[in-house]
């Protein structure tokens, strides 16, 4: 048995985790960061990324911008297709010059360890058996077998679940009690393809059809990340290459947009959820991220969000620990629900709007185009559609 | 057995048919309106009335401003109540002065009819048994029994059903071959009251809470109009009068907002549906209002957008008369529909985020609650409600 002594342990190196643990280091609070992959595992699970000008400007406020603002490509807009015709939601125009950046979530993950490492952060890789305990004490620790299959005990003064979707760490504040959990199912999921092929369009189509959605989405001017709604019970095994493409073709093509077709190396389904925890603390232990929340893949949110969080826990932490008084750390529920709710509902908007609900009336489907017509139609409209994709201010 | 001929024969006497024989009437087209009802009931039947913008402009604009601008109530503002707090949709700022006037359909009706029999208009009050002949002809013709009981026959060009949701127009068109109706029931239903008592607050205050929606409105400073959802099985006899002010109190009180009580002289309750019927057109037949589209009346926008028929199919039907050109008349269905959906759509939106349903989670309350955060805390989300409810411009 080994032990150690930080200030914040942090479970989970994603988005969340390494970038709380980043934020504290600025602020000069040491932290050890605890994940059950290895480093190459992390940096190399393939992720989508559409990162918000909240993301990219921490990022390069905070020392992490070379590689984002290199290679990462800038969009400043995207389009909405539906009635066979694509209307474009113009960013820059709208929101005083904010875009989005299209960098994939590893590579994010990639600059994140390097700059910790390179700052003398400590990341344990490859741990198992991680358990928090005593997180309501002032003396929580956490125990955790390390890599090479040692057992070790970390004592902190504060702990992070920062542990995904698949989180333990939730688990630890008592549900119903005290912990509320919220969950919605969609009726729908997405087929999604990788495939080696020039962009179908310089910026993402958002396409509404009466045969389902499709995403146009991009990763590199040589591979192409596309989607179709499906129902949740299909399976990659019903769509063939051919089948793939002539839906997408049929759903996309026409008004100026035309599918480029290419050769699919990689297909899978997602699943539709949103899920919220609440509160998103428990004395000592904070959950930010996943861990707390899951928004459908529409509005692009969740990398996003995550950094919204533990932009404000590094803030409520950094003033506990530097003038010991916990007001703002106990807000930390407080400050985050409002816009976790409101992506919640940006997310949940994109969808309801985008897809085709299979139990909808026909005056459904034509309310739901009139809605895209209102809102297309319509400055105002446009722009609380913009500024909510680009992300609003954070809190 | 008497005759008769015009241009446009006119099935009904409501705003749609009156204000499409006015605006005929100004571009020197002759036209007959018949009218179930006698001239003191239809100007005697209490209804609700907030008027666009467009609607007023188009009032004074053809010499039907004197008593909307005396008498009506310019509102320039609305309120979005949840939370336990007020936000206000200034409609002034955020729609470069547009407002909506609070006027009832009764007046507009009592304006309308003085107006046409000042200017030689001819309305046949209290006929019966109203049929359209040969609408699929050039010379269709309008059989009906007028109020001495005398058999009479009515030639025209066109004819308009203008008779309301109850319309027998509406099945001339032959249904699933050409005539589509689509049709949506809430679940939910407003307890509607009317009391004598003064204004609880100026402006009228849409509430979101858990116990159910609230509106608060008025129709003079003497006179209140209320309502509360209910379940649309609900009956008034459930509703005693101190169950309903103390509801009203507790689902509007607070933040500055305080219910004065009276006496309560009406109660009823209404049901909630959307329908649209397309092609509003049959050959010569065009429906107009009502007899073509309901919208629920959280919106506000039933006469309103009788008008904005009757706007686009009058000058259709002037461009026939003048020039012998269908171009326009018979792009009356494609002309009117996107706003027609439109209408339907933001009568939708402002119910569905208003009102509590049924088979509402946990989940589904906390989004809706943050759509309206969403929708209130952005200039650009109250500019498209703000947009939406003072309307458009006309077609």
């Amino acid at each position: 048995m080994t032990n150690s002594r930080t200030r914040v342990g942090i479970v989970g190196a994603g988005p969340a985790g390494l970038m709380l643990s980043h934020l504290l280091h600025l602020r000069g609070i040491e932290s050890v960061v605890l994940e059950a992959r290895t480093r190459e595992e992390v940096e190399g699970t393939i992720r989508a990324g559409v990162l918000e000008q909240n993301t990219v400007d921490l990022m390069v406020e905070t020392g992490l911008g070379d590689r984002v603002k290199a290679e990462g490509l800038e969009h400043h807009g995207i389009e909405l297709r539906f009635g066979g015709r694509g209307h474009r939601i113009a960013f820059d125009e709208l929101t005083d010059g904010r875009a989005v950046t299209v960098y994939p979530q590893h590579e994010v993950l990639v600059d994140l360890i390097a700059k910790r490492l390179a700052d003398g952060g400590d990341i344990r890789f490859g741990v198992s058996e991680v358990e928090v305990h005593d997180h309501t004490t002032d003396s929580p620790y956490i125990t955790y077998t390390d890599a090479d299959g040692n057992p070790h005990t970390l004592r902190c003064v504060l702990a992070a679940g920062c542990d995904g979707s698949r989180t333990e760490t939730r688990k630890l504040i008592p549900e119903a009690t005290i912990r509320q959990d919220h969950f919605r199912q969609y009726p729908f999921a997405w087929l999604g393809i990788l495939a080696e092929a020039p962009p179908s369009s310089e910026e993402l189509i958002y396409a509404n059809h009466p045969r389902g959605f499709a995403l146009i989405s991009t990763r590199t001017p040589q591979v192409q990340r596309q989607y179709l709604q499906v129902d949740p019970n299909d399976s990659v095994d019903n769509w063939s290459d051919d089948r793939i493409w002539s839906e997408l073709h049929a759903r996309v093509d026409g008004d100026g947009a035309e599918i480029k077709d290419g050769k699919i190396f990689d297909k899978s389904i997602l699943q539709f959820r949103s899920f919220v925890c609440e509160p998103m603390q428990h004395e000592n232990l904070f959950l930010a991220g996943d861990a707390a929340h899951t928004v459908p893949p529409t509005g692009a949110k969740g990398l996003n969000l995550a950094v919204a969080d533990v932009y404000a826990l590094s803030n409520g932490m950094a003033e506990f620990f530097e003038t010991g008084d916990r007001g703002r750390l106990d807000a930390y529920t407080e400050t985050v629900s409002p816009r976790i709710w409101r992506t919640q509902h940006f997310s949940w908007w994109m969808s309801s709007m985008l897809h085709r609900l299979p139990d909808a009336s026909g005056f459904d489907h034509r309310r739901q185009v009139a809605e895209l017509d209102m809102v297309t139609r319509s400055v105002a409209g446009r722009t609380l559609i913009a500024e909510n994709y680009v992300g609003t201010p954070l809190d």
